[in-house]
């Protein structure tokens, strides 16, 4: 190589970026991750299994993933070519940018929110436009984002919002999408905990693009997979970016049983929102502690403890929680998924007694 | 949305690409796509099935998944910091590409090669500088190719290249990366049939990246897993644009089994590369056809026929072929990927029914 030092070689912006990463912690309570703590029935999991046992593992998947497709277009009730599927939604996600942003691209994004968004738009060289959630109640500062969206490629909203666990109501998401110079990416991640989905808004909006995930509702994050709905001119432009064969034969066969047999987790789904206002009422008791109202499966709250100590204290009881103080605006914050009955009250004696410690 | 035409949205370089897309066909000899014919042992199948059973479904893969990546340093004697696994190579290739390409900036590739390179530089809005094979062998143009790397940011080379079967000899290599300005990605992924790597010039090469597939030899294709060896520094910035958990926790217990299990492969790469040298000598017997000589395990054959046509004639008997005809250089061209003995013998009787035909 002309220079050994490598410098230049890799883009600046990506030198500057923090990778993201999560340290691992094993706990008895695995609260961090906003996962499904209902695990599948193992039924269902033979029945995937046997599926893939049957199948050729040397041979690539389906070019085109018909049958699953097929499946979640009876599903979502949304036509096949408007859908995409993907290796979680992160890679729809990052085919969606890598097809909109650039230098002299903008990405208008609320902060704090997930991270990834703001990663893979400055590694494509884009300017990003972060617009502070309400520094009170972390509610989506609608007008401002309205505002940013005006001049933006690309706007995302990830609603329920991660970590806050705000909803962007529809109508203000309606006005969003009128003023909207460019998409609008509205990461649902959560919403079957919240009541509320923007699916109704596709047909009339051109420019609103739908992101799902499987990870989190539909309790299979170890396997992967997520998807897109879209208008179908949107959806083949982000599908040139989407890696072929992006989903394998497992993950495939995994979510097409998933959605079969749906009903199966409805009843998890149904104790976790229960839990989630359980948990906020509990909390509230709780003069030193602030939680903020989530429509989400996980609860932001404030004490007026350092996060980092909290959360060594929790965790020493067997809890892992999320220390999120050092996303901007959240200070003193963590935030909890909502687990199983026992395991919120075990956090929730965990908190107590974290709480107490001097 | 302001502009409900949507002009000025997608990138105008992605706007002009033409998609990635593979027609399907079924067909009873399958050697379109480079597949291993020989399928993991169903033992093997049962032991990974069992692993993931035991495994949490619900939970996301470990965020560094380090079983696998100690398993691969072991395999290849590179160490951990400098591998990175992903769903596919092909993840790998676009991650190494985003954290170093960008407008203004300039990928080299030999052409005609795999084609999602390209594709890929393209939606970054890179430069790209095409170097054509030899015109008559579609050997590497060596000198070429080094010139035009002393003012790309990234070249990529394929070796063996695909579709043609043509090897980059490591002395070629040596000095390429020498001149080189930035890295030299080396997409290994039949090298298995090669019997060549260039594994020993990674600890003197910073900017050599090697990327290896488990799509071919390795038999899981439908899995999708591939990994890359570079000096940890290169490692960590390619990092940044992978996804995170983007293996998901079947694919890292296949990749694992197979590798502890290496040795059963053993054989059925033995019997491909036998298989070649067969089909190549038999291919060389038919005086309309050129064959071109292949470390891989496919051959590219060329014959007076129109592709399209001789592709029909000879899958009306049951026998699927590429018909790479539409890449630069390789007019009246098919691949052909090398299959069992009785594939072979099948694809031969077919290839000689089909010049036949009036």
């Amino acid at each position: 190589m002309q220079d050994p030092s490598l410098s230049g070689v890799i883009k600046p912006e990506v030198r500057g970026l923090t990778a993201y990463t999560l340290r691992h912690f094993d706990a008895e309570v695995k609260i961090d991750q906003n996962e499904n703590p209902y695990e599948l029935p193992m039924d269902l999991k033979r029945e995937v299994v046997e599926r893939v046992l049957r199948r050729s593992w040397g041979r690539y998947p389906e070019f085109v993933p018909s049958a699953v497709v097929k499946t979640l277009s009876k599903f979502t009730g949304w036509a096949e070519d408007g859908i995409l599927v993907g290796n979680g939604s992160n890679e729809l996600i990052q085919a969606s940018l890598s097809v909109t942003l650039g230098p002299g691209r903008r990405l208008a994004v609320p902060q704090p929110t997930f991270t990834l968004y703001k990663l893979m738009a400055t590694t494509l060289q884009a300017e990003v436009n972060a617009v502070l959630l309400d520094a009170e109640t972390f509610a989506f500062n609608v007008d401002k984002l309205i505002e940013a969206s005006r001049s933006a490629d690309v706007c995302v909203v990830c609603s329920p919002n991660n970590p806050t666990g705000g909803l962007l109501e529809l109508e203000a998401l309606k006005t969003l999408l009128k003023n909207a110079k460019g998409l609008v990416l509205l990461d649902e991640a959560y919403h079957e905990f919240s009541g509320q989905t923007a699916f109704a808004l596709l047909p009339d909006h051109k420019n609103l693009v739908v992101l799902r995930t499987f990870s989190k509702a539909m309790s299979m994050a170890g396997l992967r997979f997520g998807y897109m709905l879209a208008h179908p001119e949107i959806a083949r432009e982000v599908y040139k970016s989407k890696l072929p064969y992006n989903v394998n034969i497992f993950t495939l066969a995994a979510a097409e049983v998933v959605l079969e047999k749906n009903a199966v987790l409805q009843r998890g789904i149904e104790t976790l929102i229960c839990e989630r206002e359980r948990v906020y009422a509990e909390l509230l008791k709780r003069p030193v502690v602030r939680a903020f109202p989530s429509k989400a499966n996980f609860i932001l709250i404030r004490t007026p403890r350092p996060s980092r100590e909290l959360f060594e204290r929790i965790y020493s009881q067997g809890v892992l929680v999320r220390d999120v103080s050092t996303y901007p605006l959240l200070e003193r914050c963590l935030r909890v998924s909502v687990g199983t009955p026992e395991e919120n009250d075990k956090f929730l004696r965990a908190l107590d007694s974290a709480l107490e410690t001097n």
